[in-house]
């Protein structure tokens, strides 16, 4: 079976090393042998080990229009020309592996409809998580469940960073320490931000619940604001702060539109990134470095764990191979699409963020003197947030210097506390930024 | 698709009941319907739910000889009639799904040979850790990969008596409290001996390393040895005490024929069941309750884990299911074995108990009087076994009662550890029984 790579770069030679080094296995076991044939190439620079052997070309159609090639495997990476070329591969009726998160975040629907149209399938177990099959199992092992909740560390660099920063680094430092390991880009925007876990989570939602949902439309949070002292506050609280990434049914009030009486409960999904407070004992909170973990849960199977490498060219590599033996049995067999993408037939909506419910966490920083915490917990009170715990945390200095505060919550909307922020932040007794970030619920199964 | 079920007990009325619930989301997802035609049962008592709706059949021939009959579901457990059974099925070309770890393990190779004689395939998701799609990942996502280990907790029963024991409770109490949760059978012998983790673990061997192994020849040591006192000690230390299946790959010595000087190293696996020090920080050690958990490390992923429920009639119902879709799907492709059970042909041979390497933990009881540890730790000496830690336990009771001493050491040979526990065992010093366990090393990923 022939394989033409969009791509040489760390996954492409990831894919060239694995198959010369599985090639037997991969043979005996898939009943399949895999071939590079060919490799579009921004620079013709001379390729090092199993990469050398592959001919190249700088042109994108001896990839996609060569009859040398059976499956095309996309590994540029970015928007375009990526999702030029995997749509036109596909509706050309070949089947397409790609490890690209963002082009199927953003244009996943009209993706799988090229594959329709084609008569093909786009496999893209490498684009979430690479180095945990969660794709294959939501796809399969799950086609027959319901999920309510997906929730995942989906970003190792924001992970190995924060893991860092809870071992009393400041950002820049672990920031500088993730680089210099190959945790981090040069460039770490997408990453610190949480775009990157966003359009992961985007490709989740469209597979666990059957939702179209494009990446900017999802609550998105990133991890660049949080403070050595927060971090410590968690670790005091018996929490770890950890980028998330969630999607999870949940009713909310459906009002009829006066904005009247509650007439009934509607299902949406809730989904959001966010830096998170998870409770030590639940575990996403043990997952340490650059891993990625992922736990669903399920009607039938109830809470599964899935945890491994979330990056690397060897992890990505492997299941993007395991993408090609799929495509290439699908395509000896004349089958197509095993399980497509959930529908969106019988998805729910998305939640307004407003109306998302969770338990906070909130530290700031006041004048010491009389009455200043009465009207801080006023002001929560007057939006029916009801405080769960209350620490004035060790003066910071002399007499007349500003005073910590850490409180916690009780679950309550996410629109009131916004509203009560906007309160806390007018009070003239207030120094300093507010940090909020939501808590998790202890795990069922700790 | 018809689909007849060999057996309608608890995991069978749950797969009556997923298939029921979710209809509309299985055949939108996976493009096929499945029905339950006929299922052939002991007793003809009254179903209740979903199963009350399918036909029952005393005689095996109306499932599995029946033109009605697409795919055949083989749910009754144990080893006759249902290898029988699920031979003669595959035979006649229907594809077979089953949860029977005992035919797996004991005859697998038989009946993949059935498989291939009659031009179908065996399904067998639930065998195995049933919430957990531990065989899908192996046969699939890590096809193109090399395994080097695979350690897991495959027994919930044990697993939550362990639990319960490192509360405090003793064995006794702990099964009886495991008896009327319904997380141990009446007789519970196959699971606390590790009989059946060591079924388990012969099928995943076979997946992981292309390995026919049988069950008998896999070292088993269960946990009705245990006692409060030893997991008391394992969390003075820092560790819980766990039932593991190991399957690991490692170098031994190969000697020439007249045990002569180390001519060169060969690669064995070390299989082995038996309970084990993990230490706090290692992602097995948190796995709580009734839980599964399995940890595989590969060349091109590292370290993955995958941990949700290992048995119950709704999980092991939803791995059924999802192997019902598969198989349908393959059926109406006309393809079959879409990635064979790893082949034998590069498989490394069982290494032999002896050679196997392990820290330990033992605890004894020895009078207390001078020179008694020192005759202990020169018998280890001998035998090339030094010691890591000594703990001499606080006195039991009044002077002249014998004393708890702890030990642990580093690595060493099983039967160099064999040898010298028989040595201890000849001191006239020594009180009551020895308790020796193995001791995990820290994962390396905490």
């Amino acid at each position: 079976m022939r394989v033409g790579l969009l791509g040489l770069g760390t996954v492409g030679s990831g894919v060239a090393e694995i198959l010369a080094r599985h090639q037997k296995i991969i043979a005996e076991r898939a009943g399949v042998s895999l071939e590079l044939t060919r490799a579009l190439v921004r620079s013709r620079r001379r390729r090092t080990g199993a990469a050398s052997h592959v001919p190249l070309t700088q042109n994108p159609a001896e990839v996609i229009a060569s009859p040398d090639v059976d499956v095309v495997c996309e590994l540029i990476g970015g928007m375009e020309p990526a999702r030029q070329l995997v749509s036109d591969a596909l509706a050309a009726g070949k089947p397409v592996v790609t490890a690209n998160k963002a082009i199927l975040a953003e244009h996943g629907s009209e993706i799988f409809a090229h594959a329709k149209r084609g008569g093909t399938d786009v496999y893209f177990e490498a684009a979430v998580a690479g180095g945990i099959p969660i794709i294959r199992t939501l796809r399969e092992g799950l086609a027959s469940d319901r999920v309510s909740s997906i929730e995942g560390i989906l970003n190792g660099t924001t992970n190995y960073i924060l893991g860092v920063m809870q071992e009393g680094g400041g950002y820049d430092t672990a920031l500088r320490q993730a680089q210099r390991l190959g945790f981090a880009e040069a460039d770490p925007t997408l990453d610190v931000n949480g775009q990157d876990a966003a359009d992961k989570l985007a490709i989740l939602l469209q597979l666990a619940f059957g939702m179209t949902t494009r990446p900017r439309d999802i609550s998105v949070e990133g991890i660049t604001g949080l403070t050595p002292e927060v971090l410590a506050d968690a670790q005091d609280l018996g929490f770890r702060v950890k980028l998330l990434a969630i999607g999870r049914r949940a009713k909310v009030p459906s009002r009829s539109k006066g904005g009247g009486e509650v007439t009934k409960e509607v299902e949406r999904v809730d989904a959001r990134v966010h830096p998170s407070l998870v409770p030590v004992g639940h575990p996403l909170s043990a997952v340490s470095g650059p891993q990625n973990a992922i736990s669903v849960v399920s009607d039938a199977l109830g809470p599964t764990l899935y945890q491994g490498a979330g990056a690397g060219g060897l992890p990505t590599g492997s299941a993007v191979v395991s993408d090609l033996i799929e495509a290439a049995r699908d395509l000896r067999a004349g089958i197509s699409g095993r399980v497509v993408a959930g529908s969106s037939r019988h998805a729910p909506g998305l939640m307004r963020p407003a109306d998302a419910q969770s338990s906070y966490y909130v530290r700031l920083e006041v004048e010491d003197r009389p009455g200043v915490l009465a009207s801080v917990t006023y002001i929560l009170a007057k939006h029916h947030i009801s405080l769960a715990t209350v620490l004035q945390r060790e003066r910071a200095g002399k007499f007349g210097m500003p005073v910590p505060v850490v409180l916690t919550t009780h679950p309550a909307r996410h629109g009131a506390m916004g509203k009560a922020l906007a309160g806390i932040r007018r009070l003239p007794a207030l120094r300093g930024s507010i940090h909020c970030l939501r808590m998790e619920e202890p795990h069922a199964e700790s």
